[in-house]
């Protein structure tokens, strides 16, 4: 019998498609990576469900990629093997508040702002916000963080369990629900930022925080970018607990300003948020600002009321489109390198320096707290010359984050356009991850391609 | 040739000893577990002489176990198989401070408390505190954490990179100097709590924090453990950033008034530590003290000062002693498990009833935001009926736990002790971790007999 009858069997017509739409909706996530299309998408709803078909796709060494709302950034919802697309948007139930555990069980296609709304009835709130309105499961198959992740971690710090579906059908736990536990390997955090080449998440117990009682934001500017950057090891080393830190450069500051007919200050920008009870934060602003102003500040601006605070950040929120609106026709390629800290200075003044060598134009933002900074290039995917001009220069921003204890991707995942880097960054422990990559995938049907290449 | 002379020719006759005396130090850990001598105990230098004994050891099939300063819980430094004890005292050098980095590079042997003496010229400090002064390598290895890890989080938290040398001598690095990555998997956490069974760790690159500019200690006394228990969600709601927050029960209190003949009021006890400015503190603990309030607290002292935040926190300090002093001749038998915050309450309670019902005595404490509580019973190794008593009280603990989403250890680790409980509390992921050992360890000389059991 031919699988895609067997998958019919399984799901029923009406969630086994071969439909050129879907197909074409499943071949490509937001980057600008090649597309492919898989054979068969298929929509589970129950882990039963995901169990049969990976034992179907064992049997007949079909492979299989998991898909969430493919917001992925370097590739990984892409079938480069064909086989079947795992689409989770029919497991997207809230499963389970637990308030008084600061937990909450989901299904993987739940949505961060799906989440959200839920948890806002109980007081709580998650509190990794990655931009995009990813799925959850998606999210920690990336090891996904964001602009939060200064105060409150990454994706895998807030995974306490994950109910994993394995090549070859088995379901396992990872973990519990407790905040730590010392039993066994950490099973949990290996599988967060596998990028679907270990197994398959069927449902996430993740762990929520009380929303705070107040909210400040606050902007300020700096006469260069290793200000900014000592101001933030100083707030950080003084134990202000802030919930956001962003950096944007110069130039991505003037490209508002033209785009929106602003007139912001065009000198490097950190952009902080903190949370706390209202008399706590008045101290940290307090504190912040004056840091600020020993590191040249020339302009410290805060806001807590919450529509003030969205004006604020005008700047930040609108760089993106800024750079979008100026090159109609382009894709988007955005790059993400981790440092230490005491390297993102000069880090992201190499950067400005090799984009405008390279010819190419685009934005340097920085979640700074975490030594975190991406650069968001406009390139034309038809102009071949263009195309190797922007990967050059990806190679050079991830070659200068590598030879200074950095890392080739902090948060976007390597899926297939950091795979070149994965040896270099890691030598040996690169054999390490294979050997364990064969023996929980011995036919490697689990997203073909992803983190060891092609 | 035999292998004691090839590990002379190794590391020279001095550093390769089968003296009775120092296999005996090497036989046992602050556990009550049964001792077991090392053929011969090694101490290595340099990661190239581990490698070198790993080859060695692993060509022979001889059993390797890690040894830093044997004050694990679970007879992880126990060598159940003989064969090589192989101490790291000799490798108990901080190597390398990055305060802007807020990042330490230390060898295995350096102790929590060396290390905190050379941070505090840097205005840092390490922030896991297990109560033993423990070697980072022992720390890491089983994940340890302690009073502090509700705010600054477990070991693996704190782990930014490992040095690992592999059962076969191959020497890797599992991660790198920034404070996030999502490039490959995270071996890090993997070997993280691994109890030396999946490779030896030669280098950690620690996370540090900076010393918070005030430090208050409070002692809050309420009618019930539920109370008490209540009253820390709802300090942990608010987003309250104790440092520390632990839980000792009626009875433990009542032994310490009578070993030091004070006049402690005899109900369940919170103690709370804060961390942050001297303002933020002074709000935080008015906030604190009126949620204590309101869950019926009695009494609620707070100091500033070192010297009355030490006298604050005597009751939990002399607790031990307390139930030590009365047991002449009997060996601490220390049981920790960890459960969802909102089955603390019912678990401690539960745990006096069944020390009461077993016919033994001993103290309840908890390290309460974190959901976790230790039993420390006093027993007479020689009497058997009582090590079974024992036994059976620690298993009744452990099926409490597991039956309500908890964990049978949340900061000791596994050993020897709670190997039986491994298949009951992951089922089928005991089947993966057991594959993740025979890839790693193919011929089973990592520490043999820890976590999986003999």
């Amino acid at each position: 019998m031919d699988y895609m009858q067997e998958l019919i069997e399984l799901l029923g017509d009406e969630r086994v498609t071969t439909n050129q739409t879907v197909l074409e909706h499943h071949s490509h996530d937001e980057s600008y990576h090649t597309p492919r299309l898989p054979d068969v998408v298929v929509f589970p709803q129950t882990v039963e469900e995901v169990s049969q078909i990976m034992k179907l796709a064992y049997a007949r060494h079909i492979a299989v990629t998991p898909f969430g709302l493919g917001t992925s950034l370097e590739g990984h919802a892409i079938p480069y093997e064909g086989g079947i697309s795992m689409d989770f948007s029919q497991m997207n139930q809230v499963l389970e508040v637990r308030p008084h555990d600061f937990l909450v069980r989901v299904q993987p296609g739940v949505t961060r702002t799906q989440l959200n709304k839920e948890l806002k009835k109980h007081g709580l709130f998650f509190s990794v916000d990655p931009g995009a309105d990813a799925t959850l499961g998606g999210m920690a198959a990336t090891n996904a963080s964001g602009t939060t992740s200064v105060r409150y971690g990454v994706m895998r710090d807030q995974v306490r369990d994950l109910e994993v579906v394995l090549a070859d059908g088995r379901i396992i736990h990872t973990g519990s629900m407790t905040a730590k536990s010392s039993s066994g390997y950490h099973l949990t955090g290996l599988f967060v930022g596998s990028e679907g080449t270990l197994g398959v998440f069927t449902e996430l117990t993740l762990r929520v925080y009380g929303i705070p009682e107040a909210t400040t934001a606050a902007r300020a500017c700096f006469p260069s970018v290793q200000d900014a950057v000592d101001t933030v090891v100083d707030i950080l080393s003084a134990g202000i607990q802030v919930a956001r830190i962003e950096l944007i450069d110069e130039r991505s500051i003037r490209q508002v300003n033209l785009y929106k007919e602003t007139s912001y200050p065009e000198s490097p920008m950190l952009f902080i948020e903190f949370h706390g009870s209202e008399q706590s934060l008045a101290h940290d602003i307090e504190f912040a600002q004056n840091i600020a102003a020993e590191h040249g500040c020339q302009e410290f601006l805060f806001e807590t009321d919450s529509k003030a605070r969205a004006q604020l950040w005008d700047v930040r929120h609108n760089m993106a489109y800024a750079f979008l609106h100026k090159s109609p026709g382009k894709k988007m390629m955005v790059t993400d390198v981790c440092l230490p800290f005491s390297e993102l200075a000069g880090a992201v003044v190499d950067a400005r320096q090799a984009i405008d060598q390279s010819g190419l134009d685009g934005a340097i933002l920085g979640h700074v707290g975490d030594g975190n900074y991406h650069v968001i290039l406009m390139i034309d995917l038809d102009d071949s010359d263009e195309v190797a001009r922007a990967e050059q220069l990806n190679a050079h921003l991830v070659e200068y984050a590598l030879s200074r204890g950095g890392t080739c991707t902090g948060e976007h995942g390597v899926g297939v356009g950091k795979a070149k880097y994965q040896r270099i960054e890691h030598g040996e422990a690169l054999d390490v991850m294979q050997s364990l990559k064969n023996v929980l995938d011995p036919t490697g049907i689990l997203n073909p391609g992803k983190i060891f290449g092609a």
